[in-house]
């Protein structure tokens, strides 16, 4: 179905895959209902090629997994995305041509066609509920592949880039606890030196920025000023 | 919309994921949409908790990931579902509630919602197209969060029950060596101890199953009947 095809394309470039080949389609290609779903993902529509049985398609790979969900009785290993994402880096790496067969919605790869693989691609789900589609295997996988590849995060982190330092950590719990001794918080005196500790402890653990730091030394300075005169 | 609380629902039970809160839901609870979505996966609409607030939603929750592909400058952590996954499993097991917050479709969570959260969660994806919706979102995080409960494969490999011992494998290669000794296949016999090395690595690399190599022992035998009269 075109709309399997072009979500299949999206998940694909989401994750950076760009090779696309067909096995007969059932509504011949190019397909518009392929390119509506696809929402933008044409650098995988436009090169699309189309063969005429698997045979053809993977002719000239010399790694292909075939995906499927059901036992086979075909002594072909079996493996998990996550066991098969290195192993097509590697080969790629070594300038192989490696593939991943995916069947159509309903009726999968014939077992004919899964034997045509080096090995067998299964995602681990649910025992008690297994209903990934098309294009959600699609997903899983090209999100495995991805991570071989090491895309960065969209963006980074305001927090680790600023991090606050050790010294600017008891600087601020020292000021709150001078702010405390003048406002006779300490008190029995004995108990002094936990409840320090309990206070540094506390400011550590808060991980605050320098600005979230000036943020609160702000706050102790008019705290100590004390009630304003209504 | 009901299509994608219907869709994220059956990503998460397809993960083995159940608990779904959902922040004033636009067309109401429960919704015919989203059970029409969901194809099967009851367990997870069935206890739906409603929530008028993101607030509300999380507040007996210890540790809240939120979802968003923008930086927002606000001072998080930002993690990635790989790092994500086993944070959340080591805070489950010590008895913590967490949760996963995922905005609407198009809009996403707002900063302030996202304020709530302990760390922002984002799925590293291609620069150049990241178009991941709402259930590939869910997708992509709950299969990695599954990797944590280790899910086994749907089926066992029948290859790996089933590998030849190396006395099977030289078994097999003396018998194709010894028929091809009588063919006259061995010349000149200087040659003789590379051909025969070659012949020991090719029946080796062919990983074969003890059925598979029966199955050649008989195609041997039959060949060194020579051709058939005809």
């Amino acid at each position: 179905m075109g709309e399997n095809i072009g979500a299949a394309a999206r998940a694909m470039l989401n994750f950076g895959l760009t090779g696309m080949r067909l096995v007969a389609p059932r509504d011949g290609w190019p397909n518009e209902r392929a390119a509506a779903t696809a929402a933008g993902a044409s650098a995988v529509l436009d090169q699309v090629e189309v063969f005429e049985t698997v045979s053809d398609a993977i002719a000239d790979c010399q790694y292909t997994l075939a995906t499927t969900v059901r036992q086979r009785g075909l002594f072909l290993p079996v493996v998990e995305p996550a066991e098969a994402a290195p192993e097509l880096r590697r080969r790629a790496e070594g300038g192989q041509r490696t593939a991943i067969l995916f069947g159509a919605e309903k009726a999968g790869l014939e077992t004919d066609e899964v034997a045509h693989a080096d090995a067998i691609l299964t995602i681990p789900v649910n025992p008690g509920f297994s209903s990934l589609n098309l294009a959600q295997a699609v997903i899983v996988i090209a999100y495995e592949w991805s991570r071989q590849v090491g895309f960065e995060p969209m963006f980074g982190s305001a927090y680790d880039d600023a991090v606050a330092t050790r010294e600017q950590v008891e600087g601020v719990a020292g000021h709150l606890i001078e702010a405390l001794d003048q406002a006779g918080y300490f008190y029995p005196p004995d108990k002094r030196p936990t409840m320090e500790r309990n206070i540094r402890t506390l400011m550590s653990n808060a991980d605050m920025t320098p600005a979230e730091i000036q943020l609160f030394r702000g706050m102790i300075r008019q705290l100590m000023r004390g009630p304003k005169p209504s």
